[in-house]
């Protein structure tokens, strides 16, 4: 059995060793991983055709088989992505502030890792990479806790990074790959708070409930969008059918995909009907109230909603659409429905927009843009481990600066109280 | 019984309302709450004076009963807490980060409220009025669970609370003191993730840990500080007595009071037997391994030190020592006992200064100074709600910007991916 508390313990202790590294050894340790994914590609790739084969006889849906599976492309992408991390900003020994208080001390607030990370996920494998680069670059040792689909394509590529490490005279212990643990030893893992400081859950409903349910240790969520786009009386209906096309149909699998388009009454009868005939165009099935099947005249596409389709994560070419009497009906559906994830106002009244980014506040508000930029690279975070839904150390994409934390550094000479 | 869940759930609403507020309307708000508690002095203290009477003919220990009672002067000291909050910039709609990414979209990052705070907390009346306040004019309705003790001060403070945010026109729900509640309904109020966004407890270890095993909200925790003091080599010995006297016995019951201290052996013979006299003439009684007994050569108020007594929070006036054979001794005592809240090293070596502040990781290092300078106001923040010991989200002290959180505004012209 895999001896869980050891793993946890052996972390914690690499964490002080990675807190304290220059920013230059991590950088060549960072390309020198990188070099390392390219020239064992044959390897790599032979370990994940038969975690693939392995899973298609057991009979994994494809959806999820296509997530399991590395090719090529995707693992020079990888290999591409710890470069760019490589290449990023060190956010730790940052001085966010720094200032003298009355009594003559100097307070700097450090930027400061973490400590330990612990990443629970599915079936990609990629993950094993990418968030262990991500964690590293921001000084924290990390566990990363894969699916049992992905356990062959995971153990090559922690036992890689740990060659590595080893290489570079780096604690092997800052990425531990963990599989085959039960759920009782899951348990054991989540109760582990005097080793582990965090727990990111990317997955499905039931395992970040799980974890939710569990965890004695701190929990980032990387939870569901149901994500809004509000077209606004005043909006450039040309604009919003491109952006209510683009936000639903871009990548429909992803959490910052549109799931509902609230109409303003205003505009509803000029509106609803291109809007409605251009998703048919691009495959799209909509979910309407009455008003949308009555000004849309219904078609192959259209049917109505159910009270469920309000608040529901399509994660598929299917959304729902409601006519709503301005902004304040439209910020209650809001208010009613949505994750907190991304909301998007389509409008050219600054006013309106201001009101609306203002009173909606979910982790990522647009205006006039595509729900699908809620992502850390296209905010300019430069990489992310994922998009957090929990209100509390980062809301939204959680990048570099994300994976830190802020300690008081004081100077005094001689002060007491 | 007491509907906790409608409670949450109309604070969630209130929430919304609060995110949204001028800070002139909140300033004038918490003025009008400062007069309130001042002209409704007699009161207050005659329903504080029945919690008193209470506890005590239950048997109360006299340091809870000590903090159980309220005072003209500690009303006085609440009532000018508030009016400094008042004062305090506020934190809400700060544009922490401005700038555009590439495919031209403006990004900012936005101070914005955690939403709905649930406080757990024990005997302290005090706490209703200023966890209040700080949330207030952080945007964030709360919820607050006070312990039965303060149960006629607590629901009186509330109400007077309550009246003046009616008067106005402000949602009542930003302030909800919840009691009587059994375990049970506990654990009930701690699965409300819905609606609820974060738990602070402040209390005993046992309250602590109930809640980090029952919440399924993201908690912070304030929880015990095991502080550490190192008189390294070069410090200077005259400011190493006085700061080692102050960080144990300036108030010995707090979470920042030293609880031991560490002496560089080349000092050792010329140190320990001064410091031991200073803090045998101030009351302390100190337990030190072998060497400190040696060199202090014994007497009323030295003992021989238990395993138990390193990592030990005595908050009174106890304090453990040991010799240590320099920095890496040092360090490796602290990574073992200390709970992670202040670490303070006394030297003149700014190296070891420096090497000190990097390897400890603590959410608060000093350099030369007493420990007990790890607060909310010595530190700047002007006000605290307590002292964060987790990893996450705040570390150390917690003001009115940790009470907040960062979302991401985005303003385009029609972007799409």
């Amino acid at each position: 059995m895999t001896d869980v508390r050891a793993l946890a313990q052996a972390a914690r202790i690499a964490s002080r060793e990675l807190a304290c590294l220059d920013t230059s050894r991590k950088n060549e340790f960072l390309i020198d991983l990188a070099r390392e994914i390219s020239s064992r590609e044959g390897e790599i790739l032979a370990a994940n055709a038969e975690d693939v084969g392995a899973a298609r006889a057991a009979g994994l849906d494809e959806a999820k088989l296509a997530r399991l599976a590395l090719t090529p492309k995707s693992l020079a992408q990888l290999s591409d992505g710890v470069r760019q991390i490589a290449a990023l900003p060190d956010p730790v020994g940052a001085v966010v502030k720094d200032y003298e208080v009355p009594s003559g001390l100097r307070v700097k607030r450090i930027r400061s890792p973490l400590g330990v990370i612990c990443m629970i996920y599915e079936a990609r494998p990629g993950v094993t990479i990418d968030a262990f680069a991500l964690c590293f670059k921001a000084g924290n040792a990390c566990l990363l806790k894969g699916g049992k689909e992905a356990a062959r394509s995971n153990a090559l590529l922690a036992s890689l990074a740990r060659g590595v490490l080893a290489r570079h005279k780096l604690p092997e212990a800052a990425t531990t790959s963990i599989t085959g643990l039960d759920r009782e030893a899951m348990r054991d893992l989540l109760a582990l708070d005097e080793f582990i400081d965090l727990v990111i859950p990317r997955g499905g409903h039931e395992l970040i409930r799980f974890v939710a349910q569990n965890s004695r240790i701190p929990t980032i969520q990387h939870y569901q969008g149901v994500c809004h786009v509000f077209v606004e009386a005043s909006a450039d209906l040309d604009l919003a059918v491109r952006i209510c096309v683009n936000a639903k149909t871009s990548a429909p699998a992803t959490c910052n995909a549109a799931e509902c388009v609230l109409v303003d009454t205003r505009v509803a009868s000029a509106f609803v009907p291109r809007l409605v005939r251009a998703l048919g165009d691009a495959g799209v099935e909509v979910r309407g109230d009455e008003e949308v099947i009555l000004l849309s005249g219904g078609g192959p596409h259209v049917r109505a909603a159910t009270p469920d389709d309000f608040g529901r994560e399509f994660l598929s070419l299917t959304l729902a659409m409601r006519v709503v009497d301005g902004l304040d009906e439209a910020i209650a559906h809001i208010h009613r429905y949505s994750s907190g994830h991304t909301e998007a106002i389509l409008t050219r009244d600054q006013a309106v927009a201001d009101a609306f980014c203002t009173r909606v506040q979910s982790s990522c508000v647009l205006v006039n843009a595509s729900t699908r930029f809620n992502d850390g690279y296209q905010l300019g975070l430069g990489a992310e481990i994922g998009i957090s839904t929990s209100r509390l150390h980062a809301f939204g994409p959680m990048g570099l600066e994300e994976l830190t934390i802020q300690r008081f550094v004081v100077r005094g000479e001689g002060q007491t109280r």
